[in-house]
């Protein structure tokens, strides 16, 4: 493969049209339709590599235009090299002095600068034959720690304290993958509780939900808390009674359930208010919601006040309310300081808002030294394709722990990849195998041309009014 | 006026050739062509308003670009209502659900943001007749806490505790503002120590500087300690030296020279390492720099790092250096978290990175409820014209202190406005009266014909290799 070289890259604006469901509505996103700032990145041979940054639709051209000025650094670069030092590739990408001055790593740069990251890991895993998470759990700790940011995280966790931590986790990487290519990921469902969805709908999308085996539900809240009480309970009224476990479901491993807010089931509930609130409405809404008793509230305020969540997650300790945040975080920084301020109880990181996997690396580890289980983001598009690599790398060489680290899923759109995630009859994601995956987020021609925005087949027939509805979840 | 409405707007990339001379190079940014994206929004008569963010050059399409697609959302829309809550406005411009998704108020967006509402302040301003500072210190009290921004930043400011502030200073500002119109607002200047310059150069400018009035001068450092003291010490040589003073200057007022590190002349030295460093390494370098008894070392690490500055402050707190950040602090919730945390001696705001005049008021209003000093970021192009208006509304109406509160200035670029900042001979900023100024940001139709990146006539010239040598500092 010697000499290769980055030759070309196409970058996509690709819309799907969810709003016409009522999927991914929640207090603060409304009317969306999931995209993808979409690169491929071509070389002098048939290896190319694919990668993506998720977006809610209007903006998704800002991101795509973003990532074709970006992507112009990388024409020629040699990918033998830029694979034996992904770390170096990360620091040239985002090192760029006047691009770093639209950021520095935050917005709109930082997610087209994840496109293009992710689209290398992409390419390197397929080069090397493998999926993407198996290329880095067999890295050895030094390579782990040479792919991972380190820049303004060091006095978190320096690069001698996570060579320690990744040597301790070596001895039992190998029983870890054995035993999760087995029993699969453990994954929660938010695909119940949309703002959007009718009583009756979020009814028979609970009871759909625990017959597919999942014991973590997820309730978006935060426009009226007399209506998530409602819907909350109704919610628990289903998960809490045994009478609608499904037939020959394995008892729920009480090691598992580490939640004292946990039902007599096992089951679990937790609550996101996707940043509705400030520091004080938030503490008292969530007393307000006390009676549903969730594990956690995720996003209850802005995602850059790490400060804000520590208060919050003080002021809700005694009512046994932990606080999740992350899908807005926007670099290894803001997790940084959570981590260090003690502000939140689960870490969710999101694989196309952070830099892409260098940088995720850089989260998997400072949360293992505090102790913090990391639950990524998912759903949205291409989301939960990327985040279960991220989970098997977590938990076969960082953390070690996969009982507590439940990964979102939510089964939308995942027919427009050609290695989607699947999940087994436990409520578990699968572990992606196939040696040609990479980062599993290569899209069909076909989805790519049907729901190119604005041209694509689907959009020009919604344009006259003839689109096709979408299916219904 | 009534029912004016915006009918049109147009958005241009002008870029300044400042990469040929060495202008606005320091540790973290090199080859800087100072930039302009810049948009003239439109009404149904003559009245217009211009705003602008600042780049360093490379990414400046990206920016025009999203402000393109931003401001289509404000057509049509009646300037009238607008003016009346321009609170409501900012809110109405942050609040799109599915641009929040590419920020939410950070990076590109957050710029694009901030370069219309400064242009809808400028339009206000010429509608009303006043200067922009001028409009804002006339508001009521309660006419001022309705333009603030106050969402998520109510933990550390409520509007009743803003509004009792404002009241506080009700009395004083008459004559507050007669005093600094008489005697201008206080200034320093970051032209002497560009990491680009030659010591020669260095020397020159910082004896020109002297003549001109300044008392507080600003040095680039971090790329090495042992040169970083030998150019700190040529300038300490020079503005510590009696014999250097101009002829007349007056004795500086004692009272005005708060810093212990002030030297025999009451001059004031300041370094800025531009984002460098890490935690440690800041506190370390800065032990080495102790003998150059700076005021403060202004960007040591990260700009969203909160907690990491609170740390380096504490450090250096025995050695009497203060710290200072905020030209990459991105918004208010930022700024909220290095109030909060004791994190800053001086508060740096942006008037182009925050999201314009609305969330300025902000974190004045909270810089003054933690009695920080806001000494604002200027320089590039067109932030010194912002700044003024800035500054003039903190001392009058918010903090009611200008004497620690020095104000950026750099002399480059201000040919290109028509309404440019000036500074008296004491080395004060001159306050803004023009009632046609607006917020001083209206550009020069030949500058912007001349400069338009890549079609304007100087970059037409350039990429032939038949650009004119800019004028030299």
């Amino acid at each position: 493969m010697s000499g290769l070289k980055i030759t070309d890259f196409s970058v996509h604006d690709i819309r799907f049209p969810t709003n016409v469901t009522g999927d991914g509505t929640d207090a603060m996103n409304k009317e969306c339709d999931y995209s993808a700032a979409y690169i491929v990145v071509k070389t002098d041979s048939d290896l190319k590599g694919q990668g993506m940054t998720f977006t809610i639709g209007r903006g998704n051209e800002i991101v795509v235009f973003a990532i074709e000025q970006i992507a112009k650094r990388i024409l020629g670069m040699e990918v033998d090299k830029i694979f034996a030092d992904m770390g170096a590739f990360w620091d040239f990408l985002v090192s760029d002095p006047q691009h770093r001055w639209l950021g520095p790593e935050k917005g709109v740069i930082h997610l087209a600068t994840a496109a293009i990251s992710n689209a290398l890991w992409d390419m390197y895993a397929k080069h090397a034959g493998k999926p993407l998470w198996k290329l880095i759990v067999d890295f050895t700790p030094e390579e782990f720690v040479k792919a991972t940011a380190f820049r303004y995280i060091t006095d978190a966790i320096t690069r001698e304290e996570a060579l320690a931590l990744l040597k301790a986790k070596e001895s039992g990487k190998k029983a870890r993958e054995e035993e999760v290519k087995k029993r699969g990921y453990p994954a929660y469902t938010t695909s119940v509780g949309w703002l959007g969805y009718s009583d009756e709908k979020v009814k028979r999308l609970t009871k759909d939900a625990l017959n597919q085996g999942f014991n973590h539900f997820k309730l978006k809240v935060g426009a009226d808390p007399e209506d998530d009480l409602r819907r909350g309970r109704l919610i628990r009224s289903i998960i809490d009674d045994p009478a609608n476990m499904p037939k020959g479901r394995k008892p729920i491993d009480p090691a598992s359930i580490k939640d004292k807010n946990a039902g007599p089931t096992g089951c679990v509930l937790m609550v996101d208010a996707n940043q509705v609130w400030d520091v004080s409405q938030a503490v008292e809404y969530m007393h307000k919601l006390e009676p549903l008793k969730p594990w956690f509230i995720e996003e209850p305020t802005a995602p850059d006040d790490a400060v804000g969540h520590a208060e919050i997650r003080k002021a809700l300790k005694p009512i046994n309310i932990g606080v999740a945040t992350g899908e807005h975080a926007h670099n290894r920084m803001v997790f940084k300081q959570l981590l260090k301020l003690d502000a939140i109880d689960v870490c969710q990181i999101d694989s196309c808002r952070l830099g892409g996997v260098n940088e995720v690396l850089s989260v998997l580890l400072m949360s293992a030294k505090y102790g913090v289980p990391v639950c990524p983001h998912a759903g949205g598009v291409g989301l939960c394709e990327y985040v279960i690599h991220l989970s098997l790398i977590d938990y076969i060489a960082v953390s070690g722990d996969m009982e507590r680290n439940v990964l979102e899923f939510v089964d939308h759109l995942h027919e427009h990849f050609l290695y989607p995630v699947s999940i087994n009859d436990e409520g578990r994601y699968n572990v992606p195998t196939d040696p040609k995956g990479g980062y599993s987020i290569e899209m069909f021609d076909q989805s790519m041309a049907d729901y190119a925005f604005p041209g694509g087949s689907y959009w020009v027939a919604a344009a006259k009014g003839e689109a096709p509805t979408p299916p219904q979840h």
